[in-house]
């Protein structure tokens, strides 16, 4: 089919619906505060339901909460093309962030009735259950069950700070259903696909709107703590010191030698560091921090754990002080299903939108998915790659490509 | 004079001293807490004043608060040979800072006394407000004002977290005393002795009772931003990123390095640091730390400063980062007068103590009074270098060392 044949998603509807689920929950600054499983959650969720059935579909809940709905197709027996992701935020969350890969979704479903595309294989838009985890743990709730990874009962156990468990914060907002965690009426998707902003600066430095996103990195989250002794920073000589504080510096130097050593997937961040006692003429005696490692593939986890376990034990001994490592989160590298993932390359070049192939640093809900479907990702840029902010942006040119893009994937699937 | 024909102290009656003094403000680990012009803090004042009074010395105050107790001596136009300390202490303060110099010097007096020896110069014992600065700043604000540091009225106009002022801390405990600050009868001191443990391992780790200090490092602190921005651990490649917490890393082992390259007298510390926004996938936006510098001359602070200065401007460039750095404190180097260093080294001698020469890293009194009269210091072992900790602890055996030596030291200025 010529370019200017295909079938185009309607832009303005696709924006307004991503600014008109932004009002709830809208805060000052321009974000988004909705988070998963409170009234306004359940008024966000009770907006995009209605559009669902407006759009004709049909819309079912699961036992955790995760939200399926879904257009019929023309074979009884085919198993679903699906979309989707999440409209829970954080605490200062944006508009887009889960949002927009939901409403792409929408957006591709009411294109199709606009044009009066019967597809062969019956397509499913998901919204999963807290995909943020900020007042719940784990994160990726909704979608971790659908895989299998968490049973329905634990994750319906998990309590907030309040002690509120899931299973009462989903009563009261009226979002508990029947279907049981994983069943998916006619079998499970033929292909998942799931449009998200990027999250981070990539597609934005390369000028391109479109990022083929090949896998997911894995991660090996690390609680470290060095231990020292405090002393006065006056009068103890350097040799007769244990500098809790400068064995931690060398270590989180290393921690980024180890990551480039890794390029070009290789990540390794230390965004905490808790110093005790933490008084400017003190030596510290004791340094909490963290290490979150990424890569691509385990092989490269497992040298990046090997290399920090050699490394900080070198450090500590030259720094006469003791260091204990803690692994404390841990997701394997995903690599998605070539089948979706070319799909979205080929989506991309007959819509004549410049793309390139990204892996994904963050978890998905299509991560856990694809642990049990056919899955691929659509990235388009955010500005300055900020996301997790008020300031999260996306422009109305990229959100428009990134859905068009998802309605040539999931029509190619459905066809 | 014979080593065994010495006098000596009451080893006895300064230990139990000691012990009485720290039942003023005793914490349940053993420590002290009686901060400087408190209620705790009139009490141990009272109860020196007493003792001073019971040993016949004649005791006058000055207008910051600063007490003097004077042993009168043979020759009427004879300058006063002095000792003292102070009896304030940190929050989680130990029995031994500043109370060991202030009981020492009292013990002199008593001994003197019992053996019926009047000196030619009278000697005095002085005990400075406000050593350590928790409630008010600045530290060492007495002897400070003795030195003609701060003036009285600034000093008097000084307030801690509840508004309330140095001067009405002083009425409501009744120590606004008549003298002028500063203001020494008969003229400034001929010399000025004052003991204290050393609150390091320097001498506990030579196995010696007695260090023979021949100066006070000199202080440069500063208060270090780094500024990055913040950005997801995952989505953002280690090429784009702006990591405050990895500059600040090389910025701390680099200090580690400056002052390593002055040894044996360069220190560097790096005590505190804070992080935003703190969050382990999360790539630090902002860091904030302090560096301490001490080196035993000004040319050696210069060069730490100016290698610091090129090294931190090397490291952000290298970190897309950018840094700040704001001097905040600054004590010049102290060398102490010879006259007085060698005094304590013949005293130790004489008495067959073994005795090493050692500087001061930390600051104290007598280094402000040494920029007025001719001073000098005797440190003690304290055990495990600990300090301004509950801990800290010293054996009977060292005090009573110390206080022989500065008997000695005081009466061969004295005689």
């Amino acid at each position: 089919m010529d370019q200017q044949h295909l079938p185009r998603i309607n832009a303005a509807r696709l924006w307004q619906s991503l600014m008109d689920l932004a009002q709830i929950g809208a805060t000052p600054k321009g974000g988004v505060c909705r988070i998963a499983l409170t009234e306004l959650d359940r008024q966000g969720r009770d907006l995009v339901v209605g559009w669902c059935r407006e759009a004709g579909l049909d819309v079912r809940t699961d036992e955790v909460g995760n939200v399926f709905a879904r257009r019929a197709g023309s074979d009884p027996d085919a198993a679903a093309v699906a979309t989707g992701s999440h409209i829970d935020t954080q605490p200062s969350g944006g508009k887009f962030d889960g949002n927009f890969g939901v409403l792409a979704g929408l957006e591709v479903m009411r294109t199709l009735n606009d044009l009066g595309i019967v597809t062969r294989a019956p397509l499913e838009l998901a919204f999963w259950t807290n995909e943020e985890g900020t007042r719940f743990t784990p994160v990726m709730m909704g979608s971790g069950a659908f895989a299998g990874v968490f049973g329905a009962a634990f994750i319906r156990a998990q309590r907030d700070l309040d002690g509120i468990s899931v299973g009462e914060a989903l009563e009261r907002i009226g979002y508990r259903g029947e279907q049981a965690v994983g069943e998916v009426p006619g079998g499970m998707f033929a292909a998942y696909f799931e449009a998200h902003i990027e999250q981070g600066p990539v597609l934005e430095s390369a000028g391109l709107p479109i990022g083929v996103v090949s896998g997911a990195l894995g991660q090996q989250w690390y609680d470290v703590t060095v231990t020292g002794m405090d002393a006065h920073a006056g009068p103890t000589p350097l040799a007769l010191r244990h500098d809790a504080m400068l064995a931690a510096a060398r270590m989180i130097d290393e921690v980024n030698r180890i990551a480039v050593a890794e390029a070009p997937h290789g990540r390794g961040t230390v965004g905490y560091v808790q110093v005790a006692p933490n008084s400017r003429n003190v030596i510290p005696g004791r340094v909490d921090f963290s290490v979150d490692f990424r890569n691509l593939s385990q092989a490269g986890l497992d040298r990046m754990d090997a290399a920090m376990r050699a490394a900080f034990a070198q450090i500590a001994g030259r720094g006469a002080v003791a260091v204990e490592i803690r692994q404390v989160v841990k997701f394997e590298p995903c690599v998605f299903a070539p089948a979706c993932v070319d799909s979205v390359r080929r989506a991309a070049a007959a819509l004549g939108l410049p793309h390139m192939d990204v892996v994904s640093g963050a978890g998905h809900d299509a991560v856990y998915v694809a642990q049990r479907a056919p899955t691929g990702m659509i990235f388009v840029p955010c500005k300055d790659g900020i996301s997790h902010n008020e300031l999260e942006d996306a422009l109305p040119e990229h959100i428009e490509a990134g859905a068009n893009v998802l309605l040539q994937a999931m029509l190619e699937h459905a066809r």
